[in-house]
């Protein structure tokens, strides 16, 4: 009998489940559905206006979502209820939302249905930017080491901003709210009637560390953030390390979804970090980069080591057992896309039109025909500012070397030359405090769409560069985490690491670096990294005094 | 009786002739024409193949032209030959070929018509770079002082590399070479008979000085161009200064073209200083910007001043009495059409198109609406290098302070206000060498056509940008230089400046800096001369580096 998991991938605009072969990853079934309420950003359904920056959802929607997609993989694999072993949950992170103390969500209250702090606050809601600026000042005072081991500040789409905000425009709310929860964790309750809180979600979006704890609440007070108890009473639900099983599937869940009672249910885990698994990444050095309009570069370590400029670092934040290294850039796949939309002359779209190509890849079937280095230019990556490791959102994006000669080809290779140096001096920041990356493996729709660019990754970071098949990679990784959960008993592995062995996602293609290639573009690093140090290290502040400059 | 000058003005295309009255400066009569011929750039009328980068023409054409315009403005202006006391001529300079001792083109010689070098080599003949390299090299040594009042390298436009090219290539040429001429002497001579050099062309292609004579031979022998006797002994006829009569007008021309005998024929003119009196800059301190593809930025002192990183300057260059200085700005119109060309989309266009405007009017009127720094950028408008002041052509552009919101019309603006600064250094650097800046006059196709642009500029220098109304400056600086050669018995004037005091262009335009903008501009002026100094001056050769990778 073959035994089956089913991971279950919570995305902005939709969920996914895959049901997934445990002894070799073949996705068997794959489903998915849009949320019938999608993005609540103008009104909610009762007709409250929202305030700009607004990104709301129905908590609701996400259980409608699991039931569709697990309804539908299990039609469609054709395969028991008995045949499946195990269950995992991603979601996006920080999606969070005030429930009751039975964890019921508080936008379902009578008293709170027209409140927008009461529904599902979506990773990129905005609403709370002052905050996450006075957490950041206060940070910065009370506890730097924190500011600096979470990539210099307190992002408004972390989670004690979204909690703050309810506190100050809903106190009733504040008051009546049991707990602040995770959409992940809260999908696993639902499963389970366990409450719990994962360590990757409570690490990179509430600092939970599993010796210290939450943040020291000197922090919240230095803020201004002073709710009546401590800010960590709304958080009181036990942190899990992913990869531990959160508990069994309960009799109502299994009734609900058709499988079968007392599978295992895998602890929530976070859409990104979740595909570090099934992309094979499951040993120290290993870097994982999803490249889409930004970039995530995660890598394992195996002990905690303090690495400036990065996004995060979580023990237990990836896989269990290790230390979890975040980093991203802010602009890859949106700046190429800026520049398709805006700078790019009628007579490329025509021919790309003709010959019924992306004009992406006529782009770079162009600028393939060139050498490293051969139109001059030289660019910086910064048009969304530098999330790694300059942590500087007023930075911004430069093109030097334009001449009469200078096309569009020739601009889009270097902008994309830029974000692979960009990614370098991430890895060359990893490996120059004591984390060397030893292998480089690629996800995400630019690696599957584009070789071109996938070449001058390799031949600028002078490494293989690894690409991976799946187009279902947080689903897989789920379902990965379902794999472990279960357990061997249960015909399930032992740890996430074998798992992960044996469920991987194949890899699409390995682009090896050119060593002509190799030499030209490390001259060019060069150059890249003492235009990175000027521009971004305070040799000349330029790029920040023209951002106040314009909003002034 | 009214009294009239011809001006006529040789292009490098085609040749223009004005009729003008003296006593107001007033066009009563225009008439342009083609060279016959064009410009031979692949091969000789009898077929000789020519080597790339070869721009040759037949000197026949420009008497071709000459009786032509002159014929057509006499025709159409409807005076009679006694009104008219006086002939001006200008061209391109060095455009220049080998002539006997009659002074008849040894093209027109049967030994020599199947040989391109006994041709006129026009100003953009660009087949003695090496010839130019190897003298900017000699002259670093033997006469550094020389190559520093020339911008720092003898150009390949200039003189002697196209004489040592005939020397090169055709020994047997430049044996029966009596003399090398540029045209507009020519042109004087088969007006006048008299054999005259003009000491602007003299002086600013041939580095003549009315003291030291030309360069000292040991630079010619420096690099290796040792004819038998002297390389002056190929420019024998006397150097006048601009502003003076050369001589009379011929019976023979005077037939030729139906005009009295007798007249004033002034000396020889060059097509960009002969605009300055004619945009009425005759005063110390006042600048004339001729700004189209390139810019040519031209100031009278009264003295001799070096003056680091300009063209040239010359004593009676511009004006009699004048030491004349020129400036250059390699990239002006040419940065706005290549932007135009290669990186703005195909929605740009299209709205240009619907609403019946030209592309550069159209991006101009969305960025008016914006700002000064309001969209953050910050550009380098060194496309084609920096002519002045830094003398480099290795430099290349660049454009900062790119993010997502960035637009074509931003970056449009951004290039307009790059050209802008790099005026003002320019200005800046005239005024620290102890000739201040009083007065700033353009001309130009630019400058009629493109409101929004002018205006920037005054924002930029934060002075007035008084904008000349002739659409034929050269060829009304010509009359007006006819009219000072005719003088006052004839009914002419003392001086160019009187004459140019009657005759000027009417200002068409005056654009006036408005004071917040000046004060955004001095900042943003800061950040371009700090980036300016970094790329420009050494703190970073990047950009050099860059282009010479390019080329390996």
């Amino acid at each position: 009998m073959a035994l089956y998991t089913i991971g279950i991938d919570f995305g902005s605009l939709s969920g996914r489940a895959v049901l997934v072969d445990v002894s070799n990853g073949a996705v068997k079934a794959s489903a998915s559905c849009d949320y019938p309420n999608g993005i609540l950003e103008e009104k909610l359904l009762c007709g409250t206006v929202l305030p700009p920056d607004y990104a709301l959802q129905v908590p609701e929607d996400y259980m409608h979502v699991l039931r569709e997609t697990v309804t539908s993989v299990l039609l469609q694999g054709n395969v028991s209820p008995d045949e499946i072993i195990g269950i995992g949950v991603d979601a996006t992170a920080c999606s969070a939302f005030p429930v009751d103390k039975k964890w019921k969500p508080l936008c379902e209250d009578k008293r709170f249905y027209k409140e927008p702090q009461a529904y599902l606050k979506l990773w990129k809601h905005h609403g709370a930017t002052d905050e996450a600026r006075r957490l950041t000042e206060a940070a910065a005072k009370v506890c730097p080491e924190l500011l600096s081991q979470f990539g210099g500040s307190i992002s408004a789409e972390s989670l004690y901003p979204k909690l703050w905000e309810v506190h100050e425009r809903a106190p009733e709310l504040y008051e009546a709210t049991y707990e602040y929860v995770e959409a992940a964790d809260w999908i696993v309750y639902r499963l389970t009637g366990e409450k719990t809180r994962n360590s990757c979600a409570a690490g990179y979006k509430a600092y939970y560390d599993p010796e210290k704890g939450y943040p020291d609440e000197k922090l919240f007070r230095e803020a201004g953030f002073c709710p009546d108890g401590s800010v960590a009473d709304k958080l009181p639900s036990p942190v899990i390390p992913v990869g531990q099983r959160a508990g069994t599937l309960s009799k109502n869940a299994a009734n609900l979804l058709g499988l079968k009672p007392g599978i295992a249910v895998a602890a929530g885990l976070v859409d990104a970090h979740v595909c570090v698994p099934a992309a094979g990444v499951t040993e120290e050095g290993h870097v994982l980069m999803i490249i889409g309009t930004s970039a995530c570069i995660m890598m394992l370590g195996r002990d905690r080591t303090e690495v400036p400029g990065i996004c995060g670092s979580v023990t237990d934040g990836i896989l269990p057992g290790f230390e979890g290294y975040e980093a991203g850039q802010s602009s890859v796949g949106d700046l190429y896309g800026w520049f398709v939309d805006h700078m790019v002359p009628a007579d490329v779209h025509d021919e790309a039109r003709a010959r019924g190509m992306n004009v992406h890849l006529l782009l770079s079937s162009l600028a393939e025909k060139k050498q490293p280095g051969e139109s001059g230019l030289l660019a910086l990556d910064w048009l969304n500012g530098n999330r790694s490791i300059l942590c500087n959102y007023e930075l911004s994006g430069l093109i030097l070397g334009l001449t009469p000669k200078t096309k569009s080809e020739d601009v889009y290779r270097a902008l994309a030359e830029s974000t692979a140096f960009g990614c370098r001096v991430i890895l060359e920041n990893f490996a120059s405090h004591g984390l060397p990356v030893k292998k480089f493996t690629v996800s995400g729709g630019i690696s599957r769409k584009n070789p071109f660019i996938m070449q001058l990754y390799a031949d600028i970071l002078g490494m293989n560069v690894e690409v991976i098949e799946t187009q279902v990679g947080p689903a897989l990784g789920s379902a990965i985490f379902a794999a472990a959960a279960a357990g061997r008993k249960a015909g399930g592995y032992p740890s996430v690491q074998r798992a992960a062995q044996a469920m991987k996602s194949p890899v699409l293609t390995v682009c090896e670096p050119v060593p002509e290639h190799v030499a030209a573009y490390n001259e060019l690093y060069r150059e890249y990294r003492t235009l990175y140090a000027y521009f971004g290290e305070g040799e000349n502040n330029v790029m920040e005094r023209l951002h106040r400059f314009m909003k002034e």
